[in-house]
């Protein structure tokens, strides 16, 4: 079983109406949630990254999920499982990693225990005051599909990873950055219902989840995605704009004449369901989806 | 290092006003957050249990500690990591013995990811709505110490887990109760601040959380301390229960003069630090504290 298939059998076991977009909107509350778990030598390699960084991306990995739902990110709880044998200074750096990026977001606490792995569960709080929160569920046809920034660079930087470089590129993938701005500027202004996730699992699935959601079409113009040229160096180039997660960009799709400072429009809404890119309806047997469940030792 | 040792580590690297009561107190949102991580072969065994009391007491362990804010128990987020070969029905069975606990706490999602063993991190989230918000802090020289009930039985269920008998206590152990009502009956009628927290890592670390954060004396009377009698065929018993932790029962120090119907005084908060049973003041080499770190197989 993938992990998709997983949370359909979950949402069917709890019958909860808030699984199905990056955070859970708790109405009377008037905040938004989300938790993420990561597995050493699942979602990362300590090979590659050190405490400081892993802290900092934990924490940012969660407030994309709260920029994603259009909400202000407000708090962060911690849950840390670690080997017997790590040393103060582990807990050190990567504590002070999550405080580098959390940047206003305030620390809540969480819990401390022993492991096998290291294991981190981050739970991020958003404050919904006054903004219009996503869903997945609202893009409409007509909308236009506006993108946050560039795509492939994180996946390009794990490749970088392998070969024991480091570049702007490795530093994408492993201190990505949480497009805080890009979604105030939608939530904090828009009047209408519209949808928005994160890139985080790859740019076609990001398009499939909202395709998926809201009963549409999702056509989008291939030469309009923006990326970094320089990573047609790799020759699956294309593959790692199209399906390389962890790029934490926002996709979000909103009425044409709503206008985002800096965002690039990468295509178009339309009645019909499924993705198309320049044309080409994609199948389920072409994708290449980022599973979890495929370890990336 | 011990568990309550990272903790300080922690508190002087991120600076956090909200750490060191069972639950974090956000007044701004109006409700507190709290976050526990389970790890297999570190807080539980699948010898001993099975995926739905694993998924109940997983549940209940963090309604506890919201019960100990005296907040209401109002949502519950849930991240799971599981070995690849893991099936359709452990999954089924984890959600649906985190309904059961539930009742009435509604699931806003959470993450599901691999790993190499089950790591289940849940996060709570209380509303404090017209209640006061206890803490550790608030304990007063002439306050009286109260419980909810039986301390020693849960421990005394390990016992038998490990002696490969079922009964009464083995039930206690594997699937507690969060005293929700008990937290009530206080947090919605008391006037004055009081300090409460639940017994998860036992009756005298309870008592010493208080006594610490207080800067009091908390004076017990070892015969008021309420138990089942039928833990006393462990020669052990009185370690039991002082020490053995997982009753989540809850520990209150309130107003000499405020009722609390169902509840047991077991003693008086006096000037002074630390804690004494019958007079004779504990020290901290007398104690055996709960420690998640050593490992419990």
């Amino acid at each position: 079983m993938k992990e998709k298939e997983f949370i359909k059998l979950i949402q069917n076991t709890v019958k909860s109406e808030y699984i199905g977009d990056d955070c859970a909107y708790l109405k009377d509350l008037g905040i938004v949630i989300t938790q993420d778990n990561l597995v050493e030598d699942v979602h990362f390699s300590m090979k590659f990254t050190d405490a400081r960084k892993l802290g900092y991306k934990s924490a940012m990995v969660n407030i994309s999920d709260i920029a994603a739902s259009g909400a202000e990110p407000a708090y962060l709880s911690v849950g840390l499982s670690l080997p017997k044998n790590t040393d103060e200074n582990f807990i050190k750096d990567f504590y002070q990693g999550i405080t580098d990026a959390a940047q206003g977001v305030k620390i809540t606490g969480g819990d401390i225990t022993g492991s096998d792995k290291i294991f981190i569960s981050i739970t991020a709080i958003g404050k919904t005051g006054g903004r219009k929160i996503s869903s997945r569920k609202n893009a409409e046809p007509g909308y236009k599909i506006i993108v946050s920034g560039n795509h492939g660079s994180s996946a390009a930087g794990l490749k970088e990873l392998y070969l024991g470089k480091k570049d702007k590129f490795t530093k994408i993938h492993l201190m990505p950055e949480a497009k805080i701005e890009f979604s105030k500027k939608i939530a904090a202004n828009i009047k209408t219902d519209y949808a928005m996730t994160d890139t985080s699992d790859g740019l076609i699935d990001a398009l499939m989840q909202i395709a998926n959601a809201s009963g549409v079409l999702m056509s989008v113009n291939f030469d309009k995605i923006p990326y970094d040229k320089d990573i047609e160096k790799f020759k699956d180039f294309k593959d790692l704009i199209l399906y390389g997660g962890e790029d934490y960009e926002l996709l979000a799709c909103v009425p044409d004449d709503f206008y985002v400072e800096g965002a690039f429009e990468i295509g178009k809404v339309k009645s019909g369901c499924g993705v198309e890119i320049d044309g080409k309806i994609l199948k389920e047997s072409d994708t290449k989806f980022f599973n979890h469940f495929e370890e990336k030792k």
